[in-house]
């Protein structure tokens, strides 16, 4: 069924709000969930609803935060996240270092103490179409078996890149550095659907195709050891450098209600007109991507996103039957007793 | 056959010498090449004097380059090569921005119109070495098809990541977007050896475990669109971003001696200290390190590296017997006459 995605924003910021977000929470929750589905992600949009309302429920996650930012050093800030969902940091976050990235050239911003679900590419988009190019790591818990290993170590962990395009539109990619996001394979679970060989081993450490013996056993990092790699990148960047959980260490500390463990997130911005081509960057980066673009069966990332928001924005977002009845629900006044 | 390490930078040294090189930018390339036969990367070492020796001759390299660096932002230099081989440059970025990075707590170093053969890792060390993190991407010319085509766009481009430990030493991976390092392949070409499918395609686009056929067709990108994904962003880091040519440029302007093509690097590096951690991260860092290496079968970026350097320090770097012979030759009196 397609849902308009203002309905979809309205009905899980007020199943948000039953649950424990006060308004400024339950609206940047409600946002990245209703652009995840808008951009045909399902597996980060409504979906999600109700681990982040467990998290709620169970106390590990807090509605009514607050998000502070302090300055560590001229080209670095740290976004305190109070225990809150990740979605009204990013909004300190971006807010702080847009400035700070045109003055500085290049800037980052440590995220802590927030607990993430969302998709990069929500996260980093403003400040693409605001010019600025962006590099977006987070960690998550330990799901995806490192190269060579076969029980779970690493988080999904995705990376996200994003560059401006001229018509201030973005090119942004974000990808697990598991062959598969984890949302993914639970929707393929929930679907019955068979995913190919490569995508994750069961608990005996054995190649599957099925989704839930995979959700049972481990992921695995997509292009084997080059991809476990970049997870493992991924983890340093979001957990050792800023003082926050690893994948493990996340997934000893979680509660286990289903919602998003507690981790950081690090954010690099940059001003491409500091780097010694203010006049021809733009331009001559076009003319690459459309050099690109011409290619046979070449697809820029993010296009098959674009393409599903065009259709969302005309007839609504595809939802899942039991998604939506989940989140009307919840929204109503009887949601704070599901 | 097993050579000293000194001795095949003398004779590195030597035949640059011969060729048009002056004291400075012979010894800074003879160290690269040493570096990496040092740590059995034959594809970046001795092996590749025969390019930097055609370049010389040719004219399209300055073997007499002195870089000069200049500050665009706060937290962003450029440093610029003078159409010489890129490993001056790289000494003068990193004598900059090591103490830029300390002080901004980010920063990014531009190189531009150099030319570039040499592997990252040995590029970015002597900075993990000193406690800073770091990035470096670089472009190439035409060799990768983009996931879905199957003609040559992108360059192998390589990105390096690396991170200090606590004792001095350091994690580093350098992994080309390719599958496989385009000098691999050569060196699979020249030993006859099979490579596994999926490595590349021949001519006509089709799959081929015949490394010649590989390099007169097009290498595909590791990991599938995600791989590719990454080979694009380093495409706009290396190129679009710091005014350097893409490598289907870089392509189109080479003169085809053999030698490295013209283009640029971006490297940036942190200051851990200034991430809101400064007393735990490394500490923290390295018990999941030391988790994470006690996983069956897992093996740490660079662990090959550092065994074979341990070897090489004590019995000499494996060269191959016309590699050497040809350095030899090309290190004599005569050498320029090659």
């Amino acid at each position: 069924m397609r849902i308009p995605i203002a309905e979809i924003q309205r009905v899980a910021r007020l199943a948000l709000e039953q649950s424990g977000c006060n308004s400024e929470n339950a609206t940047a929750v409600a946002h990245v969930m209703a652009a995840a589905d808008r951009d045909g992600c399902a597996s980060h949009g409504l979906f999600r609803l109700p681990g982040y309302l467990a998290a709620l429920r169970s106390g590990k996650v807090n509605g009514k935060a607050n998000p502070s930012v302090v300055r560590l050093a001229p080209s670095v800030l740290q976004v305190h996240g109070s225990r809150g969902f990740a979605p009204i940091s990013m909004n300190a976050a971006r807010q702080e270092l847009e400035p700070l990235a045109r003055q500085q050239g290049i800037a980052a911003a440590a995220l802590v103490d927030v607990h993430h679900f969302s998709a990069l590419w929500v996260d980093i988009e403003p400040l693409i179409q605001r010019g600025l190019g962006a590099f977006c790591f987070t960690a998550y818990m330990p799901v995806v078996a490192p190269a060579g290993a076969t029980h779970p170590f690493f988080g999904t962990n995705p990376m996200a890149f994003g560059w401006p395009r001229a018509d201030g539109g973005s090119m942004i990619f974000d990808q697990a550095s598991a062959t598969m996001a984890r949302g993914e394979v639970m929707i393929a679970a929930r679907d019955g659907r068979e995913l190919p060989l490569g995508v994750g081993l069961d608990v005996a450490g054995m190649p599957t195709k099925d989704p839930a013996a995979i959700l049972s056993g481990v992921l695995l990092p997509f292009g084997g050891h080059k991809g476990s790699a970049i997870a493992l990148m991924v983890e340093l960047l979001a957990a050792g450098l800023i003082g926050q959980p690893f994948s493990v260490e996340a997934g000893e500390e979680d509660n286990g209600d289903g919602g998003p463990p507690r981790g950081g997130v690090l954010l690099i911005a940059f001003e491409p007109r500091h780097f010694g081509d203010p006049d021809g960057w733009l331009a001559h980066s076009e003319a690459f991507l459309e050099r690109l673009s011409r290619l046979d069966d070449v697809r820029l990332p993010g296009q098959r996103r674009a393409a599903c928001r065009a259709q969302s924005d005309r007839d609504g977002a595809e939802i899942a039957p039991a998604v939506w009845e989940f989140a009307l629900r919840a929204s109503s006044d009887c949601g704070s007793v599901l």
